[in-house]
């Protein structure tokens, strides 16, 4: 039995690569050729039937949802009685429109790294859908990182994920602004990291703080920011940022988070409570 | 000589009390009497002037810019011959500003904590401007955490902190966004935040590498996730936060600094690229 692999971008290969490099028998496939070349050991289909004679499971990892649709759609009548891991991002109800749509057992996974990071420890994946199929494989899920299995709704490992890079991006938006509001002082980005990133992570440290007042909505309760003094605080990182030549781009919709709270009252409840600018209408 | 405190907001309090527990003579004033209260072994004074009277350096720890002018500037004629230390927020210009404006020796402070961690291991304070001053008070500015001096322009300190607190405050708006999209699968925000702060700490860890990137502007260097990858990536958890009922109004700045290289004809360079969009036009 052949693990299947559809799609060979920088994850894709990773992920074909760990797993061969384990001694598992592993079969490619990817929409142009060339990429699949350079890999030792691996077996290169010439198309996406011939990926899937090998019988294992099917390891998902294309561009995006519509590409799972192009790839799998014409080969859904070979698809009863396979498992399928989809790695591709999608978002939720993607996962779920794909665990439906695929007459397969539907494993969604997510993968909290970067491609370099597979097989080493710092790599966690997610997964929700079939818990059976997430016991079969275990030990090949296991060779890619830490896994963790959220429940049987296929959406569920989209949600932490997407949940998680929300405030990844985010980080990464910021940081390249400030970066940017030095370099006009003539200070390196890498000078500006040194810096930086020991301070990001240690205010990471103080989410749970942040995170223990949403919970309990106790945004009156002492020693927390008002947000009408980050108002204030925002209103000078903003001028200061186009002082420096720089649009405040990133920084002006957590702003008006912050405002929409003060003017429904709140001035002097904690800054938490621009989460309440964010609570979900579902 | 008594050291003058001027502001009694939470931060206010933290840097008089941690200097009087250190047992140093400090006079306090605050707009509303109050709030100098309960503070044990501290003068409060009833007026600035009074408040001036000690002798010592005056340290300004007020609401934002335009406080210090109101509190200041009646009493501009008292301050030749005083060393004023501002660690109010205040944008690069506006510290500049008051550094001119005020016949005093001036040093400009920017506080890297939040008010518990003043006095502790991890409070770090930014300086810039008056090198005498810095010196002469070393003793008294290192009671408050470690302290760094980046040079005789009052603004520095400031574009310093303001591009520090940038990363800083987006990531807390891309975190409770990710909270307010899984409180809609019933998920805390605590439990959230045990998987998101340790995997936020994680990637800081790796901004330097796209320090590394701009500084080299490298982008089309291997390894790198493409801007189009990181397109479909964006594209997928704003839906998703849709999806959620949340709005993505957080994270749609950042894909449109995206875009905007993408338009720009860089779609197969990698992500880091995103900061030539902020590139400073000064």
């Amino acid at each position: 039995m052949s693990t299947t692999f559809l799609g060979l971008g920088e994850m894709g290969r990773a992920l074909a690569a760990t797993t061969s490099a384990a001694g598992e028998p592993v079969t490619v496939w990817n929409r142009s050729a060339g990429r699949a070349h350079p890999m030792a050991g691996v077996a290169v289909a010439d198309s996406v039937p011939e990926a899937l004679s090998g019988g294992g499971a099917i390891v998902v990892c294309l561009f995006d949802h519509a590409s799972v649709h192009e790839v799998l759609d014409p080969v859904a009548s070979a698809l009863p009685g396979r498992t399928l891991i989809n790695l591709t991002t999608t978002t939720p109800d993607e996962a779920r429109e794909l665990a439906a749509r695929y007459d397969a057992t539907y494993l969604q996974g997510a993968i909290m790294a970067v491609p370099a990071m597979i097989g080493g420890p710092a790599s966690q994946l997610f997964y929700s859908g079939s818990a059976a199929a997430y016991e079969r494989h275990r030990a090949l899920l296991d060779r890619w990182g830490s896994s963790t299995y959220f429940g049987a709704d296929a959406g569920l490992a989209s949600v932490y994920d997407m949940a998680m890079l929300t405030g990844m991006y985010t980080m990464i938006g910021g940081f390249l602004q400030g970066a940017a509001m030095l370099a006009a002082e003539g200070v390196s980005a890498s000078a500006f990291t040194a810096r930086q990133a020991p301070f990001l992570a240690a205010m990471a440290g103080q989410l749970a703080g942040y995170a223990a007042t949403v919970d309990d909505r106790d945004y009156a309760g002492p020693g927390q920011q008002s947000l009408r003094f980050t108002d204030a605080a925002l209103g000078a990182l903003r001028r200061a940022s186009v002082e420096q030549g720089v649009g405040a781009d990133v920084l002006a919709p957590v702003h008006e988070l912050v405002r929409r709270q003060i003017d429904a009252g709140f001035g002097d409840h904690g800054t938490a409570r621009l989460y309440e600018s964010l609570r979900s209408t579902r």
